[in-house]
């Protein structure tokens, strides 16, 4: 539940180098009329996958996956529906096995942070049920998102 | 993302002072066939939930109800289904308008723990639109699940 | 359980009046890696909340709403991520406290229907607690969707 | 869209041989506090996964899986939280590669139904990917439940 290190400001957009927008739903709203808390750590899962899903069966690997081992977020701002959801994603550490993406989620162009999190993610593979080391060409693709 | 103080022993049953049992749902599941990582802080709403929503409407309160600030999680082992989520839950800190819950998931009565976590929750007014002290009522609540 | 009248041919793109194009989410996917059953009337409830959202509120009305009474899919091919899913409605019946949509889904825009669908909705008072007639201005604004 | 045959009566409880119970979650709910329509089609898909999943791993078949096919819910009353519930299965109707359950759901052991519907499930063979006959334990399992 801890953080690898002292971090950037994750509540600015000018952190991020990637992005992802995201149309929010209609059943992404909670009894309170509210984006619920849930749809953020949703979010940063779509975040990865579109950014590491591509690599993950490149090369001709069949049975390499990603795992989430950690998440943390806090929730700043409330998320406004109808609109979209803007995720920026840094690269904050990259070890043998695993790796942190840090996250910041902004809405309609403005500067305002809705909500910040990390989430430490394992390269695991499928068949031998067991993690296994980030292989080289996306410690790459890692390493050119890195703050 | 950081913790409030040192915390006790997450991954053990015998930390735990409240406990909710979750029948799994077939939709609980993700593409590898194993209970999503959204799953888990959905037990710990659904944990705070059935503990703190019969208190947040006594005494003719009608405008109280609780936001989630920040939630972190530790995926520790898979939650296979079929089965059921067991959820232990106590409070790690009350504070003035906001307190801590902390987690652990098991699974079948089984030593294992699957996933560990906490929480911070606000005491809000819906319609005043801002934090509001926690109640001494529910404070006391809290206070039987401290640890 | 059935339709109100012979319907239009709901696999063709060409008998819809309305689009909504709406990015598939990994969340959306199930054990087998298909878009799981239960996004499809999820994609129908999206269509018609961002057609009729914006009318409820018109006019200063404060309580209107819609409650959906009746939903029926058929599932025709795999929906496939990563992807958009591509919806199609049209309005085949108007009542007096109802109306019923028809949609159908196509995927990265090819002529192949992945799932059919009608959802017959009551417009309800939230106040009252009751059922209440078609405002004029969203019959009006249905007829324009009218087969 | 349309029924396989006169029904029995799906809003009575007698007219069921087989039940769950499913405890209601709070992120079932929706922004009116109303269980979501969702909810209704997943219940539906828990009653067919708790009475066919174990079934289908039997006899050392291995692709075997369950597909859905068409679904239909009428949407009666509301479904309350907290709570739990209960759905009622019976089987209407058994084809060569297809059957079809009818549900009807409920609600604190009362005789209201919230919901009723129909869902065709076909066996697919998950290797060849088509579908196949039901295979004769199972269509014994499915006749046990027949009305």
């Amino acid at each position: 539940m801890t953080t690898d290190r002292p971090l950037a400001d994750l509540s600015a957009r000018a952190t991020f180098k990637s992005w992802l927008s995201m149309p929010l739903r209609y059943a992404d709203l909670d009894t309170l009329g509210h984006v619920n808390n849930a749809a953020i750590p949703m979010f940063f899962e779509q975040s990865r996958c579109e950014f590491l899903h591509p690599l993950l069966k490149d090369l001709g690997r069949t049975h390499l996956d990603i795992v989430l081992a950690k998440v943390g977020i806090e929730y700043l701002h409330e998320l406004t529906y109808p609109g979209h959801a803007e995720i920026g994603t840094i690269v904050t550490h990259i070890g043998t096995k695993s790796f942190t993406l840090a996250h910041g989620v902004f809405q309609g162009g403005g500067p305002t942070c809705v909500g910040i999190g990390q989430a430490v993610i394992v390269t695991f593979d499928l068949q031998a049920r067991s993690s296994v080391p980030v292989p080289a060409d996306i410690r790459a693709a890692l390493e050119k998102l890195r703050v």
